[in-house]
């Protein structure tokens, strides 16, 4: 039987609520045996951004990622947000490294075509791209690696990478390594049926309907490229996925039952 | 035989002037073998804070860290430079992998007393606060760390740590494992006995002379600080220690004669 390793994504909106965080972080640390924490960091992105008077372009609600843009990433998502995480993590015990993908070459991306929209300098990664074997030595080393939302080509550029498909993609890498499990966490309590009521929670939801709520644009515009990754997890052949509120992390995985919302694949 | 280590410091003379830096990175990837790189980066800090009106308040020529400093000291260290820097070393194939001290708990410190002046978030760190066991792991992994100038304290605070202490620190506490060869490289050809005389480079200096240049207050007010831990160095049983140009590392390397400072034991 193989280990069991908990892949867990957090969401902006609960890096950027200091008291949800902290309460998220005392909870993932006792989380038993593997684990890899993933971030992203927007919307501290943006504050920076404007005390600095940089303008953010941003195109059908995803950014453009220009020069200066991707200079405030390195420092907001891969200096500020995850050095912060890691200490607060060794501060509980919890062993964090903190990693871009360009750290250990772990996870390299390619530069997204410039047509039919130019994004900038943002990465696309697929399985290959994982560096498996560095990642298993630092997880068998009882190392947490927490990821932010920064990979590179390989080619001396960094790259800024949805933190969503970051996980996405270690999840489908480690799959043949470990028994893995894929939590992402937002300040929701799961997918709601209708955004506006916290009460629309669906609890269960098939790898089929999720195409079908895609096809018919029954997902709004910030949860597509969540929902999107999910449902590719469960193509790649994840048995399950949890979408959970950050303050349910430990119920959720000590009984999942009614927390969040489960995602599976038949 | 032990194996060759080298522990390398780059100044933020070197990290500003962005044709030194290239050449620098470009000639860092050649140098065959075990290595550790070591940065700080002090006045990309101060540009970010002067676009940020954050004053920096400077006591004897040193920064007192407060929040919001160590809040930019985390973007510009820990987040730009060092992943710039390993992004950089990866375009070369020297597979860096970028550290505060919180990674992996590398590098603990102690924050500085308050009395007789309080520097603020800043710490200090000796040899007991190294994880050797992980840096020697990373290094049999053929891994090279790339050290920014944060450490922390365990308890979920980051600190500004001086990247030459840094440097005398992990080469202390390598020496035991590894034959380790440090080198400080700067803007400057060496150490200067008139330092705006770029021909007055003292080639050699012994362990009892940098004392008495040092007492004799012979040394000027930036250099004292790299001064000391070179001093430490030696006095801790390193048997040399040198200071050289940045564009002169691998000149240094392969033919140490009549480049740079040479500081020895006896």
């Amino acid at each position: 039987m193989k280990e069991k390793l908990f892949i867990i994504k957090i969401g902006g909106n609960v890096i950027n609520d200091p008291t949800l965080l902290k309460n998220f972080l005392s909870d993932f640390y006792k989380i038993k045996g593997k684990k890899i924490l993933i971030h992203g960091g927007g919307k501290l992105l943006d504050q920076l951004a404007a005390s600095l008077n940089i303008p953010q372009n941003m195109i059908n609600g995803r950014r453009v990622t220009d020069a200066e843009s991707l200079k405030l990433a390195s420092m907001v998502y891969a200096g500020y947000i995850n050095k912060n995480l890691v200490s607060q993590l060794q501060l509980h015990g919890c062993n964090a490294i903190g990693l871009t993908g360009a750290d250990g070459n772990i996870l390299k991306a390619k530069k997204r075509n410039s047509e039919p929209i130019d994004f900038g300098f943002v990465g696309d990664c697929s399985i290959e791209d994982v560096n498996q074997s560095l990642l298993k030595d630092l997880l068998h080393s009882n190392l947490c690696p927490v990821f932010c939302s920064l990979t590179h080509d390989g080619q001396g550029q960094l790259l800024n990478t949805n933190a969503d498909t970051i996980t996405s993609v270690l999840a489908m890498a480690m799959k043949n390594h470990f028994d893995v499990d894929v939590i992402y966490c937002f300040e929701k309590s799961g997918l709601l049926r209708d955004k506006e009521n916290e009460h629309s929670r669906i609890e269960k939801i098939n790898r089929h309907e999720i195409h079908s709520m895609l096809q018919e644009s029954l997902i709004s515009d910030g949860m597509i490229p969540k929902i999107q990754n999910i449902a590719a997890l469960l193509d790649a052949g994840i048995s399950t996925v949890r979408l959970v509120h950050a303050a349910e992390i430990l119920a959720a995985i000590q009984n999942s039952k009614n927390i969040g919302t489960l995602f599976y694949a038949a």
